[in-house]
């Protein structure tokens, strides 16, 4: 692919480079939004996002069993979307539980995650009638137990499962124990008996299990593993909690997306269909009832949207060694508004939006501002020879995971956040000021 | 040591246990600022923060020569206790700069830092007053050239060198080029070039040269090899520009403190000593003037005055194979207050901080409550087997890196930052709130 190409896999579905060169979304150019936002500035495609949430929605049998996992990115209008679209919400914390009820998230369709989740946290889900709370040790369950008691009311639970399979991308680990934080292990009982308890307990309502494998995977082969695993143990507590306690199984999140050209995108409608068809043959199999599947996409929603755009400043060709040089594009971000490569190492796709370049190949590194030598946000890639200062660039692929972990690293100031559509742009999220930090001051 | 200890080389100087059992600092215990300010909670040691700036100031002969690296930390009163003390103040970026003149830093103690300082940054740089722009790259002093001449100011400079020396903790790697984004090349002349552009200038004043070797440096090896790389230079430019512009040999942070038990801090007058005599024997084999030593520490002054006070939730033993256990002890904070474990792989000393335990070692893992199995805040150590929910538990050594890498991931609110004296606690920073996200909203 040429350096003027946008790869449609990788980049929002309306971004298109326009015959003036310069890339536009949702009808509008990335270089007029950076002149009237300024830069660095994060740009969503609304439609991207709401198509990503009904293919998901398609795939997987209706919005109901999609629930949109919040930690990606979540706004009081990213919750809105997520509503307007049927689709259900994750959150995984208080905060992100107060968002959605700001947004007038329906109560009743939201799950509650976490391994840690506060009496606070706990005690405003069950005021506030979220659906569906995710236990996750023994003492959540008791906490939850009394909390839900003392309010009178009877809390749907799910029972969050170790299955003891790992999937990352193109591979999955499959163990008998698993070495990490969440959920009750398979291995040991204790899910088995984490399930009868809340079964048996007044104040909560068993729906069924839930368990979840890894992020960024693209097959379903490790989803399908676990859920083989947890159908078995729906076998193993069918007798002592019921079909009823048993209707849901929820898969949890993890649906990869492409972030570099030669990535292929998950083909969701497969992979669900892959699932679906597993979950239903599995439970056949046992011969049990196959419980409705659910699953908890945070990026493959988010993730393609999104665009980060940035005004290049310095440039600076590095002699590696004696026969090698490295160019240096410096930009005006960086790891505070994109820690992903510096945290997993994580790739992007980056294109010249402003113009149309011409240039020859050169081995490039794109860094950011922070006074940090590993501030790098793309480590090795040929770009054209033609970018300088004052290029607009842009990173593809950044809904996910880049705002909600976003810091004030150096005190770099958060980014504007605008949404585009039909050829208009509104500001999601405005940029932050100086005083936003000195409002902390005491 | 015992897990009831407080290692004194790695907590806040005034660090007690009392006689409660509780662990006091600055004469205030830890559980009470829990009880007055919640968890997670970052208490500051205002004498820690300032005896280790007067030992600086010490070791490397008077405040002028050494300068906070704000990035570690800065808020308007770290600035204001910073300018008590005499130090100087290093910025790297405009929001940097702007607390500090908030905070009334006398402008010329100001030294800029920056591989990619944007325009609205020098300009503000030259009209405020700051005393040093330490350039970058030639983009850079083209820049900076322009603007100190239409604002009709002489704007006094250093040249970053980059002198192919990289330390870390205890060993340093020496080569002919450096692959990184920061400063002039040495081997191939750009510093050379530079420093005679910037001594040529109209507008600009070279002062001398700046180095920086890295992070957590334990000895002075790496420093005095930079250091004599970078005298030969000052000895082959004195002909060109004069031996006023080379007055001074600015040699960066990185000085390392001691994060665990079995480090020992960096001795800062043994250091200072070995490198100001080094660097003065070297001046004289080459027969130039020793040029004044000036460093920039961050860490070895705001590391050790703070620690994190976090709130044990969940308990959980987790099978890690058929044969081992490990305890996992989640706290009501995680990689959104401290990113350092989970960036950087880096360690902490961890103590209960509400009451003596009794309880045997137990191989624990401590995490936090983001929905993501990598945040992780200390990967391994053994703990007291009677650590609960509901104790409390304390990281030292925060006060640098944490609180400015500090996210919103997961909408954890930013904790409160609260310095302790003489027995009395006031706010520095409060806790983030709900409505300063919702702020942002458009």
């Amino acid at each position: 692919m040429g350096f003027n190409d946008i790869p449609a896999h990788v980049w929002p579905r309306s971004a298109v480079r326009n015959a003036a060169g310069q890339v536009e979304i949702g009808g509008v150019s990335l270089p007029s939004l950076a002149d009237a936002y300024g830069t660095p500035l994060m740009v969503v495609d609304k439609r991207d996002f709401l198509s990503r949430c009904q293919d998901m929605a398609r795939a997987f049998g209706g919005g109901e069993n999609v629930h949109y996992a919040s930690k990606a990115f979540l706004t009081t209008q990213v919750a809105k979307w997520v509503a307007e679209q049927g689709l259900h919400l994750d959150v995984a914390s208080l905060g992100e539980l107060e968002i959605a009820l700001h947004a007038d998230f329906p109560a009743a369709d939201i799950t509650a995650h976490g391994n840690n989740k506060s009496e606070a946290f706990l005690r405003r889900c069950v005021t506030a009638g979220v659906g569906t709370v995710v236990l996750d040790s023994f003492q959540e369950l008791e906490r939850l137990e009394k909390i839900a008691g003392e309010a009178g009311i009877v809390q749907n639970v799910l029972v969050r499962v170790k299955p003891g399979v790992e999937a990352h991308t193109h591979e999955f680990i499959a163990t008998s124990h698993e070495d990490q934080k969440f959920g009750f292990s398979l291995a040991s009982g204790s899910a088995h008996k984490a399930a009868v308890m809340a079964h048996e307990s007044g104040s909560l309502k068993l729906r069924g299990l839930h368990c979840h494998v890894g992020s960024q995977v693209f097959d379903a082969e490790g989803f399908k593993l676990a859920a083989e695993r947890v159908l078995e143990l729906y076998k193993q507590l069918i007798d002592a909690v019921g079909e009823e306690s048993l209707a849901v199984l929820d898969l949890g999140g993890g649906y990869g997306i492409a972030y570099t050209e030669d990535e292929e995108p998950l083909d969701v409608d497969e992979v669900a269909h892959d699932l679906i068809t597993a979950v239903g043959k599995t439970a056949a199999e046992l011969g049990i009832e196959a419980p409705r599947v659910m699953v908890e996409p945070g990026r493959a929603i988010a993730g393609p949207s999104t665009v980060t755009v940035y005004e290049v400043g310095t440039v600076k060709d590095v002699h590696v060694d004696d026969d090698t040089t490295r160019r240096y594009l410096s930009v005006d971000g960086g790891m505070s508004d994109n820690i992903r490569p510096a945290l997993y190492d994580a790739k992007y796709d980056v294109r010249v939006v402003d113009r149309v370049v011409a240039g020859t190949p050169i081995t490039t590194r794109i860094v950011g501002s922070h006074c940090e030598s590993g501030d790098i946000l793309l480590d090795s890639a040929q770009l054209p020879s033609d970018i300088g200062a004052g290029t607009l660039v842009a990173f593809a692929a950044t809904g996910a995971y880049c705002y909600s972990m976003s810091s004030r690293y150096n005190m770099a100031l958060r980014p504007a956040v605008v949404v585009v559509e039909d050829g208009a742009a509104s500001l999601m999220l405005r940029r932050e000021t100086m005083d936003d930090f000195f409002a902390l001051e005491a």
